[in-house]
């Protein structure tokens, strides 16, 4: 059994270069959430070319109805004909065409346990930084793509994920079960996830592993955590209020003022009391209101999220958020609609599988392991996964691959150790190696 | 015809040392409304004595249902007590038990036009000032009841009629129709009035008449101001939140916070879009929230007003106060119940009755009159007796007794020259004549 | 003398077609407030053709550091080339660059008053109907600039001061003093009359007149109003308040959140307490905030104005307005800056000139006549140039010119019965003939 | 040393129904904090007639300036007077006056250890029910003092105190050490405590225990429970602004609206962002402003409290709400006063203390134990004492003393299971014995 790991180490340790030069590749054509057509058909190219028995694209990845914050379809179409100049592959592009993107790939090893691996491949909304000694301005592989770039290390995911098909199709003989590799897009926004599990990719799956980018300390880099992994229950709404324009010096009493109903929920959602034994959060994070200043203003609209680290606790504030932007929309005599448009689930590692984790990198890969601290207080829709295979009885771990980072996520500066590379890739080979070949 | 006016006049100059007596009397005993239980009693008493035809007192006078903030039971109970114990008038006090004060007095004097004249009773809740160059406290007749004055000059209205009253039955033979003197309880907070109209007492009346006290300049003490009359509607309420009580530490999650949506009102309240083309006015005066520092708010009372120079405007302030304090209430999950507690008219003299007071005053009572200018920013429920004299083809007209004054009304140093008791008595005097002698 | 009028009333009939022509090929170029630059141009030719005796453009018509609300440089770059492209005046275009807008006529008719008349000729931001039933739709002559629209009636003002400079032109040798033809830009906003008069060109007028379409009934539609001309004093204020960005979830606490700033602001800007002897308006008509749902929003601006019908009523609103915005800024450690984008004052037509246009218009003129009146509850910066005329011993009158409309002004649907151009040329000449020819 | 606590258990059972009488008796008559004038006396009555070496009282127990959130000096009088009649001890009431309240009873025992043990003795501001079924009611000792209630079991308390001070006192021979029995007033609204440690009480003593009585299940009821003893900070301000009244109708701009500001702070004290790594509250529970419902609201009060469980959040909480009342109040231009009227720090057992408490109360008192479970949300001014002793190298444990309990605490039905008197008398009395017998 020790033969296994050691081919599957050395492997990993080739393909370093390999692995800098995919994510560079990625780094440079960033694309946000259900946008990610020119990286989706990269991803499915390459899982046919390596021999996968299945890869599946379009809209057998995601259920169509359950995608969550859509854009446009014009702004889709938009990134369809980007997506075609930028070097998207031919054969895959076409069915990613109105938002359907994401890839899944599998391998049928007889029988044995299914393991799925899930790598999120979306962007962010942000303009690199045009600083010299940012590392990719410096080596010449900053996004090419105005205003959106990878800043949460998701080309790094993707480059891991390919990294670890690669390997794991190389030692198909030795593996017994099923093996899914998940390419999951619009993790951004919580958005993605649950159109995956709606589709019914996550049923009868034994064991489901993540992982995120992690920025360490000297003390910390180059190895990975496990630990409780819990992550914050979100739900995310546009609220959008209408009410009737009326020129403000003349007869400002003929409108309907959509703008003091937006102030005012959000001056209150942010009032929402607190929550005995949860933590719970609110953030109106966009705004926008009125065209003129003369006029009263018509339409409003907010961006919120809630969070609560319990479901109750979410759902106390996500019912608290309901009921007061329907209350300030009634108060000012406007219309509201509210649309969900993100939501994540509180996730907890499985116990056993997160030990596992622990013990199994350590020992087969080399790579020191520690048990991650709680209160990572952020949120992640790869919970959509861990509670659909543990509800049936199987077992989850996300666990993060620590390493240095330059600036802090989602911010124009980041920048990660590209170390998380490969041992990205050979952490989850090790593990699939384990859970596969019992 | 000139012998009438000239005996009128005779009469109200030597009654002069009376009136001030009388007015100092009723000065020391101020009583709030619906609590004139002393007052109403002894005016009573006064016109019974008179020989008023008809005396109208208890639930002869007001609409029982039609009593707007009235106060409760007990309020009232304690308040008849103290009125037995200040010298009521035994006969009359009976039947002012419960609330059922003001004092109505007919003269029937054969065929012509009837006459309303109205006097307002009622004081303010303030503490008349201890400083010692305040005239009732240099003269002795301070307040003797705590936290009660008569701060708004009713209680020369009061003397007034009384002192009017005594000239017009003196005349009674060469009057011709009907003269009703309406004595009218709790004009402060706009309550009373309608209670009366309500009682049918303004139906059938020709002309009504009301004036109140006013601080005049140099130029302008001394004389009698009518004018366009226009007074502002307004609506008064009384909105109570109910929520439910939880301990802030523990479960602040678990209360219904009645203080955030009390503040979400008021907040709005002031912010309720101007209105074109009439003047508007809001205001919460009192707001009382929670008991205790460490619990969730459960109940919170506002106490406000809100005002309009045209009917449509105080009607579209009304509504969108009423709409706000409901919605408030439904964004935290609170019950709120709303009470009316006063309310007056838009008010309009008759400028024909309107000129004929400023001809009528100065020809025949010597008194210089002037057209009193627009704007006055205050309310008046006398305007129900307006509207509905004038709906019915009937006149009105308010008038102003314009005296040099100390203090602001409403004011613990309020103050008036006694000049205007005799004024008054004289300008209602001819002008009842003048009405009733054609 | 009736010669003249005669005149001046023949030419007036005889450019009908032209007005409609000249009408209705403006509102196809419609240009935003110190952007009319092809407008300007066109206008200074017309003037040069039709023997003005000097046309000023460019830097001689505004003080640049006085234009209020000049929009970025880029912006009227663009806005320049368009112009380049739509057939704009060679000789005059290259004057307008940066926001260099407006024309003054000048002609010199030796010993007399000097007249000045004011046009404005800007149009808004808004895209009007593609409703076939809209007259300009229905005849072909709709706005080809996107979003941009003659919604107020600034086309038809222009194309009838084009049209009396013609008739004025032709007449000089009966005229006596000098004509100043005023073609005002961003009037909208009331930016641009400020600019106007700090250049010194209202300095030494006896007259300025100026005029606005109106809307009438069936009664009123095709006569002249003129009354006491009031209009709102007003400040315009652009609010921008910054704050700092953190993650929504993980550390709220290290953001300084300039949404909570913002939104504080708001609801008490409209709850500035009404004024007690004046009518006043506040109205924050746009509010953009944030960037990011799950981002603490680090900055948020607000376009609002204040208004009052006295300069004081509009001083306390724009002071109150002011302590509001810093204090919103301190409560929440944020940082604020007040840029003030626009301004007017109160205005009041000079008694006798608002006299003489009614008596003038009808019997030289021979158009119906009506003292319009009052509660115009908007605002105009002609207020600027009616202040520092009067405030030199001149006299000022502001008229309105009443048609059929459709559609309210402001609105896409707006379009006015084009009898107002013939109707203003007349008004306009015959007051200036008038004033001229003594 | 077995013998030693037989005697302990044998006079704890002996002494049961003393502990009820002497309970019902001080549930009779409850003392708001600072006003435990009654009872103070009647308590160092006891601990002198028991033979307590010291017994403080009066200025010897608190420092005077520390005294957080006193009564004014004519609520105290009325207190005093009111101790006078309900039968206070002579000897000892007079030093209480002014609000100099609780008692330290001191044994000296040689050398060893200084234990303190703290028991609080104030009411709640809270009417009894009338409910017949509630036990004080039944038996017929429910509170003689309108609107003043033991709703928080601090006459529980106080009996265990005067119990355990009996017993420890009967076996001083056999104690090793001083004993420092700490009465403390003023424990709700977390006033008292500073005061205490300020005079130097704490100082010097090497163990402090506190317990507080705990509603229980079936399951849990008769047993003490020990754990982490986590609490929240917590910060306790009275927030009074002062504004300028105006008549609302005639001159609202005149007034400066502390109602509005007061609201402000409301809305925005509850908005204050959550805190990433700490749990946080706020809290305004009580809100008074205006007088009237004419008039410009001219003062408001805020009770307002905030929380962290750490002490840099409840810093940070404290800072913001000191920021925003004071932003709420130059936003409307009105004065604002800040009074810190209460305090609690963040509290934490001493871990070896907690272990033994839960093993000593098992084994030597035969009460069962249990590890309580943490996130206990509340504040407990025990907090001071705890800091004081373990910053000096002492240790301090906080347990509970589980029972059955009617009615939650704080609330008009309260009453507990009295089994919990003989249970905590056993409790303290065999801690002490085993850290002073050694």
């Amino acid at each position: 059994m020790s033969e296994i790991y050691h081919k599957i180490i050395q492997m990993a340790e080739e393909m370093k270069p390999d692995l800098s030069k995919q994510r560079r590749c990625l780094h440079q054509y960033p694309e946000l959430g259900w946008c990610e057509m020119r990286t989706s058909s990269l991803i499915a190219r390459k899982l046919k070319d390596f021999g996968y028995d299945e890869v599946l694209v379009g809209k057998d990845v995601c259920d169509a109805a359950s995608r969550m914050g859509l854009p446009p379809q014009e702004e889709l179409e938009l990134q369809y004909r980007r997506a075609e100049k930028q070097g998207a592959d031919p054969e895959f592009l076409p069915a990613t065409r109105g938002g359907f993107t994401g890839v899944i790939g599998i391998l049928h090893c007889g029988e044995g346990p299914t393991v799925a691996l899930r790598f999120d491949i979306d962007a962010l909304p942000l303009t690199e930084t045009l600083e010299p000694s940012h590392l990719p301005n410096a080596l010449g592989f900053s996004s090419r793509n105005p205003g959106v770039m990878h800043a949460c290390g998701h080309d790094g995911h993707t480059t891991i994920g390919l990294g670890t098909a690669k390997i794991l199709v190389s030692i198909r003989d030795q593996l017994h079960g099923t093996l899914k590799l998940i390419f999951q897009p619009a993790e951004e926004g919580v958005r993605g996830a649950k159109s995956i599990v709606e589709k019914g990719h996550l049923d009868g799956v034994d064991y489901v592993l993540g992982a995120h980018l992690n920025g360490g300390t000297d003390k910390t880099a180059g190895s990975i955590g496990a630990g409780r992994g819990t992550t914050l229950a979100t739900t995310k709404m546009d609220v959008t209020f209408s009410g009737k324009a009326a020129h403000a010096g003349m007869s400002p009493e003929k409108g309907k003022n959509a703008m003091l109903a937006a102030v005012t929920a959000v001056l209150n959602l942010h009032a929402i009391p607190r929550f005995g034994d949860a933590a719970t959060r609110v953030n109106v994070g966009k705004l926008t209101a009125g065209s003129g200043r003369n006029m009263i203003c018509d339409h409003a609209k907010l961006e919120l999220e809630v969070r609560g680290n319990t479901a109750e606790a979410n759902q106390y504030m996500e019912d608290y958020a309901h009921r007061i932007v329907c209350a300030a929309a009634a108060m000012h005599d406007c219309k509201v609609k509210t649309e969900f448009v993100g939501s994540a689930k509180c996730s907890l590692n499985s116990p056993e599988l997160s030990e596992l984790v622990r013990k199994v990198i350590l020992e087969k890969a080399g790579i020191p392991t520690l048990s991650s601290p709680d209160g990572l207080t952020g949120s992640e829709d790869y919970s959509y996964f861990s509670e659909r295979v543990q509800q049936q009885g199987g077992q989850s771990c996300y666990f993060l691959n620590i390493v240095h980072c330059a600036g802090p996520f989602h911010n124009p500066e980041f920048d990660f150790d590209e170390v998380g590379l490969v041992n990205g890739v050979k952490a989850f080979s090790v593990m699939s190696a384990n859970l596969m070949n019992a």
